[in-house]
């Protein structure tokens, strides 16, 4: 019985230290080196191999992130469940990520570092948290625990997703009939949102025109939630007041890219969560025995809807 | 009965309103038209006018801020009460000045941005909170707030201050004989001290050298608690690797400061927290009306110890 593991080679190495320490009946195997491909029963991938059907014991595809877009789902058997990576590691990485975005624009730092590098000593304005509104694009996972971060904080909070989620302290709104409502509220828009056909682009010149006047944008869901180019007109027009994104279109962004230089972007490369072996081994584990059991596992993509 | 205020005088207007509406017995005086120095019972101000002895009715000073070190506390009248501001806007506005501070020390946001002006696109190893130390100094109003905020991020959480003080969940040092032993754990040192003769210059070279290689530091304190030369050897030499500063020894900072262009320099221009009438209003009045009733009030300044 044998696991296949497929993606950065060195984490495969301590996925591999792990099982051979807490669950040695089951064999990791790192890709390329399948062996025989009918030992195969789980597969752990970023990005799956081409043919599954080379696998004929295939049981189950444990994804190494959150999101799962990177995968051609049609092309999974489609018996074959796919698991998302439920890593405490990753949520940990978003809600600091998202919690440090948000209040370095609620402060103004980007404008402060500007005022350093003048030699300019001048303070702005300052609005007490509750009369910041952030908002908050998805609520699975991540958008959630984001939210819970944000709340100490005092923000006026709101959030947005596909079904109606009611969140304590949080106004919510759904669908996307409520999604100009929402919007037209949010001061600070954050996305978490997964990358479906549905969201592909749903950040663009319509959409980032329905904020209030001034506002600014954390991308921390997909590249290609963004259109890049409607930003940079948003930004340049005054709408916007300045992004912060962590994932762009190409990774990593080519060298020509106009956020690199962009005043009022910043740029970080993808860098929002990384699955550490070390926090996401156990719950891994536990998914692949409740499986064996024959029970039902947790974090399982609903093909049809792509997250 | 009337109440002095003397410090910005924009604000003044504010609390003037504010006690014409809510406590019209209290006539709110604008310095310098004092009127009749009879008159004045309660003094509010940033910083004192220079001959108290003028207004033989004192009985009260409420600073416009939460350290008193700008008063000299000599000159006041030995039984007229000095009380800090008990603003809970001051409290958020530190509260958010330090969580984002440290989180952009814990995600590394001073070098990625300095790799995306770069156009370098380079992931940086992620360090998880549990294993990043955070060292708050000074454990007062300010120092408890900033930790509490910091808690649910899982960081790994010291303090220390003159006495001890027992703090859930906070690893707590005391006195100038556990200051060694503290600092040597503390990944990023915050500093919230008030200023005393005993806290002047106490971030230094040897201070600073006890940390460990490649710490960082935030000060949010005030300028004179640091050695700003000291700061720049530390951070030329690689001991430290990045500074947040809000607070300088000369404010605003002269044109030449070496901090405005220092590449592992953040600085602000002190505005970790502002006093805003319409929150600090409510504390105030009801201390203010406690001392009437002949109550103790709360946030009263030692006078010997300084705060």
């Amino acid at each position: 019985m044998a696991l296949l593991y497929k993606a950065d080679s060195e984490r495969g190495q301590q996925w591999q230290a792990l099982f051979a320490e807490h669950a040695p009946d089951i064999e990791v195997r790192l890709w390329p080196d399948v062996g025989n491909p009918a030992d195969i029963r789980y597969l752990m991938a970023w990005q799956p191999p081409e043919n599954l059907r080379d696998f004929p014991n295939l049981e189950v595809v444990f994804a190494t992130s959150a999101g799962v877009d990177q995968f051609d789902l049609r092309q999974l058997p489609e018996q074959v469940p796919v698991v998302r990576m439920q890593d405490p590691g990753i949520v940990q990485g978003i809600v600091e990520y998202a919690c440090m975005a948000v209040l370095s624009l609620h402060r103004q730092l980007p404008l402060y570092l500007h005022q350093q590098r003048q030699g300019q000593w001048q303070e702005q304005p300052w609005v007490p948290a509750r009369q910041r509104r952030v908002g908050v694009m998805g609520l699975g996972m991540l958008g959630k625990a984001a939210l819970q971060h944000l709340r100490p904080f005092g923000f006026n909070l709101r959030g947005w997703s596909r079904s109606l989620q009611p969140l304590d302290g949080v106004e919510c709104f759904a669908g996307v009939e409520q999604l100009p409502a929402f919007l037209s509220q949010c001061d600070t828009l954050l996305c978490l949102l997964p990358l479906t056909e549905h969201t592909r682009g749903l950040l663009n010149a319509r959409t980032l025109g329905l904020l209030p006047r001034g506002a600014s944008l954390i991308n921390l869901g997909r590249g290609a939630h963004l259109v890049e180019q409607d930003l940079l007109q948003a930004l340049d027009s005054g709408q916007l007041s300045h992004a912060i994104v962590d994932v762009v279109q190409e990774e990593p962004a080519p060298e020509q890219h106009p956020f690199w230089q962009h005043p009022n972007i910043w740029l970080t490369p993808h860098i929002g969560a990384v699955t550490l072996p070390e926090s996401a081994f156990a719950p891994l584990l536990d998914n692949l025995r409740r499986h064996q059991r024959g029970q039902a596992m947790s974090g399982v993509i609903e093909k049809h809807q792509g997250y």
